[in-house]
């Protein structure tokens, strides 16, 4: 329990941290500015998710094709990461994969109110570099975007 | 394990941006820029130590004097955080305190050369943060330094 809000707290700590270097001596933050600020983020995720994988796979055994590389995300992964394993997992077959979380960890500490959802980016930043860094260093390259309509649930792609 | 290294390496993230954000631009940092980040560390892991040490203490009795608090940071607090007990804690009874940690985790990635000896502040900045501001929510109000001689072994006074 409070080994994992740990990760939370960190988590907070660097997003408002990273916003707050971006915006010192502006008054308001333009489209550029954020977009520095996730970037910022989801490299550092980037880095974390590739040395992470490495200890987690350690002992587990090759992975025979890409789904099966998905369903370690969806289960190992997600389990340490966010304590939790991934609600949903879909494919198209074609290599677009769809993961979905009711309840993302980072994101239940925000009130569920339609007013913070412009809010949200910020917080799946890290994670998304997270996950392609994980892929990464598993032989996938990946594009992964994050979107949420209903809070805290939240969908990878 | 695997769970431990994600602190671990979000650590390394941050110590990493910090200074590089304070860097950018400049060739060489001088004691000045040195001295900012390990504030800015400092200071996050002020707040982290802060909500890490309420879920903590939410179902402890509560403590009865200064010791007793020194105890707990030493036993379920180094625990949570870096995976082991304080190896020695001592105390001159007037209020100050020594705790030293023998294999602290933080550092047992570096090389344990003297030549990387002057690096270790930079690991030890956000430890000291986290101290403090758990002391802090404990009602203690502290002045927390570290120092290594040999590594990776370490005092916090």
């Amino acid at each position: 329990m409070a080994d994992d809000s740990l990760f939370d707290f960190l988590h907070m700590e660097i997003v408002s941290h990273v916003y707050k270097e971006q915006q010192s001596g502006k008054g308001e933050m333009d489209n550029k500015d954020r977009a520095v600020c996730v970037s910022v983020l989801e490299s550092m995720g980037f880095r974390v998710g590739q040395g992470l994988i490495e200890r987690l796979t350690r002992d587990s055994p090759s992975f025979k094709d890409e789904l099966d590389v998905m369903k370690f995300i969806c289960k190992d992964f997600w389990t340490k990461v966010f304590r939790r394993q991934v609600d949903n997992l879909r494919t198209n077959h074609q290599g677009t994969y769809v993961l979905q979380d009711n309840k993302f960890s980072l994101l239940t500490q925000l009130s569920n109110g339609k007013q913070y959802l412009d809010q949200a980016p910020k917080y799946l930043a890290f994670s998304c570099g997270m996950v392609r860094g994980a892929l990464s260093n598993l032989g996938l390259d990946s594009v992964v975007t994050a979107e949420v309509s209903v809070m805290p649930s939240c969908k990878y792609q």
